[in-house]
């Protein structure tokens, strides 16, 4: 596969997925179907949007390519109307959009890290750039519809995205491809977050201070 | 009219009735009348800021204009202000504010979506830069003032911002001249939203989940 | 003191300090260290990040000079594990907090005034400019970790920043210079807070309502 047919369909996928996310916290909400399309929209492409701002990418990739859109909205309708096929099962739907969430920040950390990077920043700020790319859309769905952030909860979330963007830097910087790199660094948030979900794996905090 | 007037005038008039509902709500919240300008400058600027940004029409419009920034503050003001005219009756404050929001609403998803049209996206990014645009201000303001966004309420409110932007592309697409396009969006745009706060419509949702 | 030192100082002061609070915030709220950094990073940085955005200064000031980040994450890491250090005593958290935030207000005004004035924006805009690079980090850090916003609380606070702003912004009209003017500005603002916080100094609210 071509590095650009690599980062095509991770982009694809992040959008995608976050998206779902969206759509299925549109219906815990009970908000209606194009509100679950627009916060689809926001939360699959908000990560990439604030990305390209920072890094004076403008416009913001999806104003050229309407077919994120396309994905966005078709994501967050899914997500929102496949909440019907699990009514009553708040457990499934919980772990749906945990899981399409782990997804996106697996993704997008790569894709915001390479961003980073295509600018020439230092490898510290691609780090930054990736963990941004991967952490505000998510961020921006919690805010908007009143939700906890992930990043407040208590398993590992904002380290996996270093971690993923982390490992991608390295491997370009060791010659490794990008193609390789991407899935490499896409590969190692993924695992970090879901076992982060799956064994709740937690960084100690400093505790109850009161 | 020269089309640079009407869009002038929707603008203004978009900008004067979101900051009048920013300092609605900050009345309500009982902050003092400089947070109410402030609240009022990102209430009604807060749109027009985002849908630039996302374009790359930078510096943002307000910039270079700090009329934006006068009729912002004043409307800030005067819906703070306002709001002691009709002290203890909370029906008309809310009521003041529903509808000032939804003259917003109307007018930003047209210039929204003329902004979009203008550096040659595609008519439904321009759909897109219209809802973002109507939808922005209004949703910093209640995130800011820990109020529920107006999108998560029962009636409809994307959409009547997504119909007046669609009416609007519609209308240049079929040759209509951009002032008319402009002014059936708006008018398009509020008859929805009107009809929905007055009369209750909503869009049918997933309903209660568990 | 060359100009360019002082405002470097300023800007290094005002990441860090504002970080800190993100920090110490961070550890109230239970995250871990991780988290900490994030929203040190966002706390720290997100004023100027919007000041830089919606003047056209891309891509942004942090992404070619990595020293900025390292700061910030330092000022969130310090003021995480540094509220260990007064574990159990709210009020000396609440206090450090809150002081380390005037800093940051005082000193973000004036330098987001000066990067309003530097694209040749009119006095108000710089005004505004400074407002924003002094609110919005802050407002960031509370608005993800589900606090009230400082600008609701009844304390003086934008009015600080813009008297700061001001006082700059008039100084240096009157031909004081940038560094000399960027100095009182700061002090002027750290002034009005201070007392506002010592002194619970206040405007006249339009009162309750209902």
């Amino acid at each position: 596969m071509s590095v650009a047919l690599v980062f095509s369909i991770l982009d694809f996928a992040g959008i995608f997925f976050f998206a779902a996310t969206g759509g299925i916290l549109s219906a815990r909400k009970q908000l209606d179907p194009f509100g679950a399309a627009v916060i689809g929209a926001v939360t699959g492409m908000g990560g990439g949007t604030v990305r390209d701002i920072v890094l004076g990418r403008l416009p913001v990739y999806w104003v050229e390519s309407p077919e994120y859109l396309a994905v966005a909205v078709a994501g967050g309708i899914i997500g929102y109307y496949g909440s019907e096929i699990v009514r009553g099962e708040i457990g499934a739907r919980r772990a749906a959009m945990i899981w399409a969430d782990a997804i996106g920040l697996s993704v997008f950390c790569v894709i915001g890290a390479q961003a980073g990077l295509s600018v020439g920043a230092h490898w510290s700020i691609a780090m930054l750039t990736g963990v941004m790319s991967a952490a505000f859309g998510g961020l921006l769905r919690d805010v908007i519809l009143n939700d906890v952030p992930l990043i407040l909860r208590a398993e590992i979330y904002a380290l996996a995205a270093l971690f993923g963007a982390g490992l991608y830097v390295l491997a370009v910087a060791l010659g490794l491809g990008e193609g390789t790199a991407a899935i490499a660094g896409a590969l190692g948030a993924f695992v970090i977050r879901g076992c982060a979900i799956r064994f709740g794996w937690s960084i100690p905090t400093i505790g109850k201070l009161d």
